[in-house]
């Protein structure tokens, strides 16, 4: 139970189940009057509705089933506060400032949208079940730690909102653009996380990240253009300038005393006249290197220098950990932004990559425009459970990705505590962000190559280093976004396969 | 309930309520033995489990809740159904023959997949609520009958495996393609349904139809080059040609004695030189005409005499009415299909446009590799639920389907009949396909136009015919895919509207 005190009130909640029905409750109690109960909603799933004085009168009302439980108390606990307690016998010494009315609703709301949740619980013989590629594509006795999804159970703010679609066959056309639509929420989002002062009227809904890549690449290049970005790299980036007819420039991170670094001076040297795209992982994708505001001045120097665009694939930006502060590379000043394009999603954090909704930040007017001359619907329709979920995600379901990010990071650390210990030959820097993780195998030998040895010895499905670039040879890319003990079963196979091989 | 014999046995099937869990059963019996049971299969929501000789013994297993109850049980009674029997003391007399015992299990699974629905019990309140278009563009006093979405609730096997994945975070990255996926599905419907042998390799999995247009266009035609297509159109056929930079060439449909017809002559003598693709909508929207097999094979020929590529946006094929067949262009032999770009989805007949999911059929190798010149991810990825979505409404919806085609033939009949009565002046041949009916009000004279008048007057929102090109001037467009209630209230205030003009 979560309790949040305001003036001469006391709201609590708590996620109840109550017979076969259940759901988060608001009581809002009297600490002056032995904590007397006034109001309570419970916006259960199936049966919600309140109670006015429920330790007396107790008058009950029932909600409609299609109304939104949770948004319609908490807008009428805003409307009309006083009134609800009055009619519970209760006359409110004073009316609360809007701010902190306001500021306590809000809290509540997170409170009664985020149910407590164990990452830790999660049940291998379900995940097998599911038809994503990440559990389907291997044997039943392979553990995938492999494509980018997350084991863990998506926010019940999402869960929610789909569930109403589709319980209510909200399936149709969505409403687009609408007046409070996804590019007003997301730059109200970039502004509050980043400083970032981003105008909505610049911001595209896309189907998903590498969409945009594609896009930008074949308009913001022409045939045979060179596109520079850091290797190892995410397999995408390769597969985009090839499918295109665009040309790879690959700039090789080096592994410095504390992490990969980019090598400015090698940078420089790649870069011909004819390179016209500077195509960001950021933060880096598969080195979870969350780049430094003086590595990114040094990037967009050179970008205006070369007169480079740059194309920020930014979509780990939510999974930064501690220690860690993401800086949008547009944020740098207005002449980095006005040749930025900036890709992010909700998908990757909130583990909803099968749901296909992202957006593209143009940071000027001219960018916006060459990127929209490939005509809006040659991209595709957005789809409405993807709209609806990113919505969620972004307004609702920050209280789970704090809690995600927490257990994230605890198995990073557990992870990299196991390699240093079982596997001292395999060598990681931690990741400050995403939850992936390099190993660089090579000391091992493992023939003929980490990924195969893995799985065939191991049982354990990682992501081939090769995939991402010649100086992948010898590395595997570990997702660790799962339970502590299925994260502990991969790494044992792991240790264990090494061992019995000596 | 419903009941099928198999030799010795009976399968009733019948949708319960209990307690609070509730879903398909179904029962075997033996009415040899008093109609004892003998298996029962409760295939609820929550509790799933069954009972082996319920009227005796009674041995009760509950089945894991990752697991798919309905497609467990019965993969069970086709894998053992002796075995089974067996344990609750009945002794086949013979073994069915397979064939008979699979095409009872199919018409099993039917019933237990699609509970008896009312397409009359719609809740206005419940509708306005939706964030979908239709009903959330215009003022709560207007009732919508203007996008093509229906308000008929989805099929219970769409939102079946939707809450599946949404209840158990199937939200990840699909498999894609996978052994039984959506080209093969949609092969098999096509032969099936059409006798169409298409090969699934040609087969591109697109986010909507509109998306297929646009890249065809690109993909097919140069700019500046012409694009033939029958007017009145839907209006997205025009914004392809005109973003995409290509040229209209409007061959207006006449209106015969019994309906719309291609005037050949007109439509010869409108082809220039530079005209390079036939955009055909069929069946036709907004008229609602099926084109017989001898218009097609007019079309066709002139689409092999003047060498045009034909792109066949077929999306309401599903939605034909008593006394139509739907005839696929691309069937009519090996010269026209090689030519033939089919565009086909589940979206349109199973209500679900805003899940994003839809076919392009390529007619020939040639043609899906100009297709696929624009890369599959510049189209964008295809969301996994949407997938899933398809793959249910194919696989397991169409006794839903053929439901929602009789009332909707109900409604159209009941339409046509009630403007005959009371609005005799709007002129509208009863459309033979598509729930949407394109009326002539052009002797009502209606000002400023019909769909201005409708909204202001009756308060109903129309499909403004000026959207579908210059002969649609004087014509609205009347989605009735709703209630009979809805339909005859949006009726009645255009009647009662204009009778208070006069």
């Amino acid at each position: 139970m979560s309790v949040f005190e305001l003036g001469s009130l006391r709201f609590a909640v708590e996620h109840r189940s109550v017979g076969d029905d259940g759901g988060p409750t608001v009581r809002v109690r009297a600490p002056a009057k032995g904590d007397r109960e006034l109001l309570r909603f419970d916006c259960f799933e199936r049966g919600a509705h309140f109670h006015v004085d429920p330790s007396g009168a107790d008058a009950i009302t029932p909600l409609a089933a299609h109304v939104d439980a949770i948004a319609w108390c908490l807008s009428e606990l805003r409307r009309d506060l006083a009134g609800y307690l009055e009619r519970a016998g209760y006359a409110l010494p004073e009316s609360p400032a809007r701010d902190a009315l306001d500021a306590t609703l809000a809290r509540v709301e997170a409170e009664m949208r985020n149910p407590p949740i164990d990452f830790d619980d999660l049940d291998v013989a379900a995940l097998r079940e599911s038809p994503g590629e990440k559990w389907a594509l291997y044997p039943a006795d392979v553990l995938p730690a492999w494509v980018a999804d997350m084991d863990l159970p998506v926010a019940a703010p999402i869960r929610r909102v789909l569930r109403r679609s589709v319980d209510r066959s909200y399936l149709g056309y969505p409403v687009n653009p609408r007046p409070q639509d996804l590019p007003t929420l997301f730059a109200a989002r970039a502004r509050e996380r980043y400083g970032w002062k981003l105008r909505p009227g610049r911001v595209e809904v896309i189907t998903d990240v590498v969409q945009g890549i594609y896009v930008a690449l074949q308009q913001f290049a022409q045939r045979g253009e060179g596109v520079v970005f850091q290797t190892p790299i995410y397999p995408p980036f390769f597969d985009a300038v090839r499918e295109t007819q665009r040309r790879a420039v690959e700039s090789p991170l080096v592994a410095g005393a504390a992490g990969y670094e980019i090598d400015f001076d090698e940078l420089r040297a790649s870069l011909d006249p004819g390179t016209r795209i500077l195509l960001l992982s950021h933060p880096h994708n598969p080195t979870g290197r969350v780049f430094t505001r003086s590595e990114l001045e040094a990037l967009a120097e050179l970008a205006v220098e070369r007169d480079l665009l740059i194309v920020s694939d930014e979509i780990h930006a939510d999974l930064v950990f501690s220690g860690h502060t993401h800086i949008p590379i547009a944020t740098l000043g207005p002449e980095v932004e006005q040749r930025t394009l900036t890709l992010m999603s909700a998908s990757k954090a909130f583990n909803s990559a099968g749901l296909r909704c992202a957006v593209a930040a143009c940071g000027s007017d001219a960018l916006a425009r060459r990127f929209n001359e490939l005509p809006r619907h040659t991209r595709g329709g957005i789809n409405a459970l993807g709209l609806a979920a990113t919505d969620a995600a972004w307004r609702h379901a920050q209280p789970w990705l704090d809690r995600a990010l927490r257990h994230l990071e605890a198995n990073r650390d557990f992870a990299a505590a196991f390699l240093a210990e079982r596997l001292p030959q395999v060598r990681c820097f931690p990741p400050e962000a995403t939850y992936l993780a390099w190993l660089d195998c090579r000391a091992l030998g493992l023939s003929p190559s980490p990924y195969e040895f893995f799985l065939e010895h191991a049982r354990v499905a990682l992501s081939d280093g090769r995939r991402f670039g010649k100086t992948g040879e010898g590395f595997v890319r570990l997702n660790f976004a799962t339970s502590r003990a299925i994260l502990t079963d991969a790494l044992e196979r792991m240790a264990r396969a090494v061992d019995a091989r000596a």
